[in-house]
């Protein structure tokens, strides 16, 4: 399996050869905890996620990723923002495709379901804002998380 | 040129085979009129707004957009949501290409600039809402700009 590179305002960042829609999902249970996964393409923690397909809206891409990737199903609830800076390009060293930034980040709440990892997460668990302070998460990530938690009522558009 | 067809919930049209996210702006005057576009494509009007390219943001996408169709600078003030229904398909006649809809629909205001005819707009004008009751406006349109009309605080995401 290749690796997945962030690149984040790095002169030496490869220039970007695709764009493709993609959808973050923070699910939050009754406890006030977010749901995250472990990356097993680069052991990173984040909120489940990824590229819309052909024949599906952004929420029902968002629902879809959420339970590939934790085992929940989710109903959405909301939105933190749009995440779309050039200048964020994301390397997948397997087919040399390098992915411009564009991330458009939910809430949710957990209908049914349970951790459960797969191909794409090796752990899959609940944290509190707290103790995501704790866990390794790149900086595009944690920002996202962390406008959520900091609210503000209008959604990030960037 | 070639036409720009939308489909919408008709199960003649034909499978989408692009996604192009793209940006829509409601251009909002101190008088609370609308700037509107008539299309060069297909004859109806619209507010301006097109495909995100390479190397700008979505926010980026949306400013460039309506300074090229409109002659207007403009700043983003809001965001009115999300359109990423599958069964809305837009054809173009001219290449086969048929994207599912993919709109951002951002409100703004005027910075300078005067209406300006360009190549995508035959004409380029504002509306008060009352007025736009009386133009040729496709459905898929219409409901984003009636979205901003009835406000409601929370973005569309559909």
């Amino acid at each position: 399996m290749g690796t997945r590179i962030d690149w984040l305002n790095d002169p030496e960042a490869p220039p970007a050869n695709s764009i493709v829609p993609s959808a973050n999902v923070i699910v939050v249970n009754d406890q006030g905890e977010i749901l995250m996964i472990q990356r097993s393409d680069n052991g990173n923690w984040a909120v489940p996620g990824g590229g819309m397909d052909l024949g599906e809206s952004m929420p029902g891409c968002a629902i879809r990723e959420t339970k590939e990737e934790t085992g929940y199903d989710v109903e959405i609830t909301g939105l933190v923002g749009i995440y779309t800076d050039p200048n964020h390009r994301i390397e997948y060293t397997s087919d040399g495709e390098v992915r411009q930034e564009f991330s458009i980040v939910f809430t949710a709440r957990p209908l049914a379901g349970e951790p459960t990892p797969n191909p794409e997460a090796l752990n899959v668990d609940w944290f509190s804002p707290e103790q995501l302070a704790e866990l390794k998460i790149h900086d595009t990530m944690r920002k996202r998380i962390q406008q959520y938690i900091d609210g503000g009522g209008q959604p990030y558009l960037g």
